[in-house]
């Protein structure tokens, strides 16, 4: 099951991850920080007490660019930090 | 000089914040996110690697509820955490 789903114009990839409380939101998002760090990915995060939205673009800033291969790879190792 | 721009229907104040590096931007998060804890107080938040924006809105669910001075106060507070 894939829990990204892809967006165009400009191609991306979105996810919304939800949790029970505020506590399990910030767990998630430290654990996200360090993956984001050692990865040198940064993708736009919008929270609030319950959820964290991702949007993961292409690496190029061409507005045509694509997602890769190495895009999902990240959003999978974004999705095993909340297995 | 407030750093907020107060936004209408729905009544909402909202900040943007920038910093140099990455690190900057998690530390400032830290900070924040133990403040929204502390406060019991949990805007809205979108961040990437060297912007935060925040978007606070009356405590109200009511579509017509106004900014009072303890959102001021809250906001007050966020800007503290940057000084």
């Amino acid at each position: 099951m894939n829990k990204w789903n892809k967006r165009s114009r400009p191609e991306r990839l979105e996810r919304r991850v939800e949790f029970s409380s505020y506590e399990m939101t910030r767990d998630f998002l430290d654990r996200l920080g360090e993956l984001c760090e050692h990865k040198k990915r940064f993708p736009d995060i919008s929270f609030g007490k319950n959820y964290v939205n991702l949007t993961l673009r292409p690496l190029s800033d061409d507005k045509d660019a694509q997602i890769t291969e190495a895009d999902h790879s990240f959003a999978s190792d974004v999705d095993n930090l909340s297995n």
